[in-house]
């Protein structure tokens, strides 16, 4: 099918990327917009009028006919209802999301947590081909999770297993986001937005940082200006992103020594800060998890960087169109 | 085969089981050894001389043809090449127990994780029975953990996974025992080394309670004698066992996240305590976990208590035996 492509969608806490893929994952258009709001109380008509816009805009710019659509959203999909079941950082629970975007669409719709959507797209295609067990952590707004045993997602009883950035590493540690009910979780600690409350925290405290500095003039101390002024060099930011490193290390040797994977992939929005967070997690793995396991694990970042998701999400899709193919 | 049994052997921490088993899973005899040193860098000639010695006294007082024997053991175990690899709680690492057994026994020899083999037994016939994906946490010296995914035993990618006890709910908690690197795992604070540990503090603390009056007697404070007072109903040693409890359901609201299971099984000696101590352990589970994982999930004790790993031991040799038959 040369003349044929898929859209893939993949929805975060708070951005939004979309992109026209193609039956051998090339990407030929994407979007991103940052425009949906991390409010899980919010309007569901809202989050998905703006995916159908998306969807719109990428289908009138493809040079090819557009079969189906794949999106990862950030709840745990009931796949025999195709019901958005609980979502942590989306007003999205309870929303028979891929029927009413199939209905608007008028095109096959597919629809899955979008960190198995990314863990998919690692496995068949990135950092975690050709593994037994793999796990993926994508590290965004909140923190997803997505394993994989023995080619196939692991999902649990109902489909909502893999929830591995609510795994709490201490147990009277800050409350989680979003909808999450507990504290201490690895997402309210290592998380995008676990970055930027330490950014902000550590801001207040090293007043001559580069850090600091943006505070005292007015700046937003989110994770991208910690991980932005690291990169630059500023000791304060490259402490706090350690810090979540470190962190991040507890959350990994505990996955290492539950899955004894061959990868642990990490992925998401965070990893733009590169070796700068995942060095002091292989430290942190190399001193806390169990052999053999430990040294035969890989910590390695997500080959598709940030869009994982989205690839994953078009994947699916694709899929979905091959079986729909006359034998 | 009505004139023929297996017998099945589960070596904890400090404890050694051990039963004569037909194939009904029926046991004829059993007996138990506390005589096994907790010494990881101990002798391993020892331990070995020890289950040789178990295994021969079942043998000559069984009534049936003792055909196979399977050893449950607290150790991650290659099974390609039959030799245990890691070991916590015994100086077993790097034995080629598989052989060195079946030699000295002129016997087919089965060894699998002493956990895993608990897990077998209360999947194939106890309380995970009819699940689809169960977890089970034995509290014993140590924790060990095991997972069943749609019917088999999840073991990761070099049989050394399901090692659920060291998972870290507490950063910068407590050191763990053995030899285990790491420290805040769930084993260093809710394992019956732990409840010991636990029990001892508050014993010295309330000076009042029985438990602190067990120890100005000059009793050694254990986690059976904590179990015991709090059975009697001594309001200090209860609040040691609730505090056990509440780690531990923290423990398992990380599994019931991670695994979405039907049911956890908990199970091993530390059991005795019974409601007292899973009733927290479920209140804790029901605050922090996500739905609808956890509205799903049983939280349920191992039916065949602290025998478990025997039988699961056994299962594993009647396995062997049925696999050697002539087809």
């Amino acid at each position: 099918m040369p003349a044929e492509c898929v859209i893939g969608v993949d929805l975060g806490g708070t951005k939004l990327l979309a992109g026209t893929v193609d039956a051998g994952l090339r990407v030929h258009h994407r979007t991103q917009r940052p425009a949906l709001a991390d409010d899980p109380k919010g309007d569901a008509a809202t989050v998905l009028d703006a995916l159908i816009a998306v969807v719109d805009e990428l289908r009138s710019t493809a040079e090819m006919e557009v079969v189906a659509v794949g999106f990862g959203i950030p709840a745990l999909i009931d796949q025999t209802r195709g019901v958005a079941v609980m979502a942590v950082h989306q007003p999205l629970a309870e929303v028979p999301f891929g029927a009413i975007m199939s209905e608007r669409l008028g095109l096959p719709v597919v629809v899955d947590n979008d960190a198995n959507a990314a863990t998919l797209a690692e496995y068949r295609f990135g950092a975690a081909r050709d593994s037994h067990t793999a796990v993926m952590l994508t590290l965004g707004t909140g923190i997803g999770g997505g394993v994989v045993i023995d080619g196939e997602l692991f999902r649990g009883s109902q489909g909502a297993g893999a929830e591995l950035g609510h795994m709490v590493i201490e147990t009277d540690g800050p409350p989680c986001f979003g909808n999450c009910p507990n504290h201490g979780c690895l997402e309210a600690l290592a998380s995008g937005s676990a970055l930027a409350r330490e950014g902000l925290r550590v801001a207040r405290a090293a007043e001559d940082s580069a850090l600091g500095q943006a505070l005292a003039m007015g700046q937003e101390i989110t994770g991208a200006l910690v991980t932005e002024l690291a990169h630059d060099g500023d000791r304060a930011a490259r402490d706090v992103i350690a810090l979540i490193g470190m962190r991040l290390g507890v959350g990994i040797s505990n996955l290492v020594n539950i899955f004894n994977p061959d990868v642990v992939v990490v992925g998401g929005g965070v990893m733009a800060a590169g070796e700068l967070l995942l060095e002091p997690a292989r430290q942190v793995v190399a001193q806390r998890a169990l052999q053999p396991s430990r040294s035969h694990v890989r910590v390695v970042p997500a080959r598709f960087g940030a869009e994982s998701g989205m690839l994953g999400a078009a994947a699916l899709a694709l899929d979905a169109v091959e079986k729909r193919a006359p034998a």
